[in-house]
């Protein structure tokens, strides 16, 4: 780590990479400190304590704690000190847990001591009802001017990084796993998991983002090996331009995607108050993350299909899809998501559908969408046969750019099971994404997520709870195809 | 059962009343036959043969069953017919499973042997490409006229109802249970279960609905006691008249759900083919809709949660929403919601907000969404009494219509846990929805499917995957409640 020779960058003398350089080294101080003060740490511990000292020795984190606290000498076995100050070693970073009003003595202390890494928790700041929160807030802010002292929150839970097994949660986290997946977010909510995936990489919760902020830590991301893609939760943004610049810098190397809550008139004012001035409205957030290239995420259930989507599929290289599914009515109602999202459903090529067409009944219409069920029911063919021509038919079809399979899962029980002969596929055409939306209802006891369990550990398939949203990560792929490409 | 007066009303001397109720007797002959034609059964039994006879005979069916076979003389020990003239017994129901081209002559055979109930269940009719196919469904139209004889089908999986555990689905149900919901579709795919939720009441798919159509079986549904909610799967409707105006009667009655599905146009001109003459432009379906009273369902994951909604809450009488979170983020998000579903958040009275005022610090701002993290992690209150108090003083305002909860799941280790408090709150507020959208993503390790198992067998909460779709599902509540209210 180089970051005694960090420099803020608030002279405009250094270069831009330079600058950049030390942002990330600064970031680093705080997603991997070689020593951690835990400032007003508790003496309860155990369940629903809230005790961040027990949290960390839980996770095994390898660097030095110094728990303060002036009430006790010892707190889970560990020394405790009384103040900052009595730390007899160099500290990378400071957690401040106390209440809001003892935090500027406690900054300064830190700012004396060389800290340059403060992660505030409390609340009753800039997020609090009264004038005398955002005055603190503002104190803070020009105590650490002309320091090389960075501040993360407050309000925050701060971050969490399962790599160095290190967490700065008060709330105890079940599970933290090392994956590729970096969250910069405004809500602890999402420095737990995803929901449906019980998921997360390296999370950094900026809470107010009184000082670092959303183009900092995506800095710090776009050179971090550990991290491929970049989740971000967004109530506002202070720097919209320097937020533009690097933003669409980034997501030219790893896809960025972002859920930007606070959209509505009212939401906006309450967002307002947490945050700076980059607010807007919807229509103004739509473009500008268009104009990054950052994938929007328009729902709280879309976050999991979206990680799902880029962590398991290859990019859709453009916007036609072959659907395939049993039953005519099921294939209906994609075809209404697929305008939704601005996906075609082109005519398949004559090859393709002489090939599908000889193994169905003679009377039955072979379409884009593919009702695979009559050459099943009627024509009883194989269930295997006919699933592995059909998808290996329209996947070598020029026209199609990804398939929706939307059959049922209880097939499985037959040998070979449909989802080894979807793996087998998807293992053959690597360039072109599966996205697998099994009907539950229909049958024998397999679950989806089962199947999706299975399919998890082998490749480049996704399941998806419906087709409807399966087309919606599908058309995600897409755009973000599009803009790599310059489109 | 009366219908032997069946009378079809097409000389128009019989009155409304009268025709309504013969229409609904000719239905129970459907839906509980006293005696049961397979023709076209298979000698093939077993996992993946799509035997009707060996999965009726599973489910328990206790009138006769005549399995039509001229290649065999017992099908799974059951004595089998050469043909239906050969059963010298009076039979109610006959479900047809031929290839094409043999229906016209076996329709000919049930007319003369007196059935009145035909389900046709092969393909390549109306769906088919050729000329062919629609030429037969034709015939079939024009046999039946002036006769007392209705067919379901063709194209479809005939009905299910597990109120007499009957089903002619070739498919195997996993599990057919006794529940209020009554199910109308165009496909097979949700005579199975409904996604997350695993539920069927009695079900009837129109398939091609060449005869009896949407409006006959909604009067079923009107009358059938057995039926509290009815659900729709439309992909278009021949008598539009007809269908407005039963359905408006009936949603008077009991709550009518509709997916409409081929809504753009590539894929109504798909559905065109399936069925009638009114398939009709998105607008206008979502106009003919909201005039019935029916509630449209805009996509796959929404019918479970409006089913578990409706089955489970009470109507939500205004559009006035108090949202509970234990993040200002989510809060935030949910409001978003707020906006796109016409649900408002109003200020809550100054008497509600003393009562959680009471229980915060007192920087903290007490409004609607109410954040209750700062009232347990800073005032360091019980957690349980902290939403004790919330939710009673939210749902004892007179502004306040709903509550949605968005609080973890995690507290569930606490006694009483979490579920049990919100359990006993609803019980005293029985005429305001409740709904819980629990964040899975913090800490231990209970699931929401756990919560609402839980919460299910007890009463008047419903539990849902995200806020959005909580919101979503009470703006749906507030809809019929103003439409029953003739808003």
């Amino acid at each position: 780590m180089v970051y005694l020779q960090y420099n803020p960058g608030k002279t405009g003398k250094n270069k831009v990479e330079e600058i950049k350089m030390n942002t990330v080294e600064q970031i680093k101080l705080f997603m991997e400190p070689r020593s951690v003060a835990l400032v007003g740490v508790s003496s309860r511990t155990g369940m629903h304590s809230f005790n961040i000292l027990e949290n960390i020795l839980d996770l095994g984190y390898r660097g030095n704690v110094y728990p303060i606290n002036p009430n006790t000498s010892t707190i889970l076995g560990r020394k405790t000190y009384s103040s900052i100050k009595k730390i007899d070693a160099d500290v990378d970073l400071a957690v401040v847990s106390t209440p809001r009003s003892q935090s500027p003595g406690i900054i300064e202390e830190c700012i004396k001591k060389g800290i340059k890494a403060i992660i505030i928790v409390g609340q009753g700041f800039a997020d609090a009802s009264d004038e005398e929160g955002k005055q603190l807030q503002e104190n803070i802010i020009r105590m650490i001017r002309n320091t090389e002292t960075r501040i993360i929150g407050p309000n925050t839970i701060g971050v969490s990084n399962p790599f160095v097994d290190f967490s700065t949660s008060f709330a105890k986290q079940s599970e933290i796993k090392r994956l590729p997946i970096g969250v910069i977010s405004q809500t602890g909510m999402f420095s737990g998991s995803f929901p449906d995936l019980n998921l997360l990489g390296k999370g950094i919760d900026l809470g107010n983002a009184c000082d670092l902020d959303f183009a900092d830590c995506l800095e710090y991301f776009e050179y971090d090996q550990d991290t491929k893609i970049i989740f971000l939760h967004i109530e506002g943004i202070k720097n919209g331009r320097r937020f533009i610049e690097v933003a669409r810098r980034v997501a030219k190397k790893k896809p960025i995607l972002a859920l930007k809550t606070g959209v509505s008139p009212r939401s906006a004012k309450v967002a307002q108050s947490h945050t700076g001035s980059m607010i807007g409205k919807n229509e103004i957030w739509e473009g500008v993350l268009k104009q990054c290239g950052i994938i929007r995420i328009g729902d709280f259930d879309e976050i999991g299909d979206l990680i799902k989507a880029f962590s398991h599929l290859p990019l859709m290289k453009g916007r036609s899809i072959a659907i395939i599914s049993l039953s005519g009515g099921i294939g209906l109602m994609a075809m209404d998501a697929c305008e939704e999202y601005q996906l075609n459903i082109p005519e398949l090529s004559p090859e393709t559908r002489e090939k599908i067409i000889s193994i169905s009944p003679e009377w039955h219409t072979i379409n884009n969408p593919v009702d695979i069920w009559p050459a099943m029911g009627i024509s009883r063919r194989p269930f295997g046969e006919v699933l592995r021509t059909t998808i290996e038919a329209v996947l070598t079809d020029k026209r199609i750019d990804a398939v929706l399979l939307i059959v049922g899962a209880w097939f499985e029980s037959i040998s070979p099971p449909f989802s080894e002969i979807v793996l087998e596929v998807a293992n053959k055409f690597k360039d072109k994404p599966i996205a697998w939306a099994p009907y539950e209802g229909w049958l024998y006891k397999i679950t989806a997520r089962e199947i999706e369990d299975k399919i998890k550990k082998h490749g480049k398939v996704a399941v998806f709870s419906s087709p409807k949203r399966a087309l919606r990560a599908l058309s995600k792929l897409a755009d973000y195809s599009a803009f790599q490409r310059g489109e």
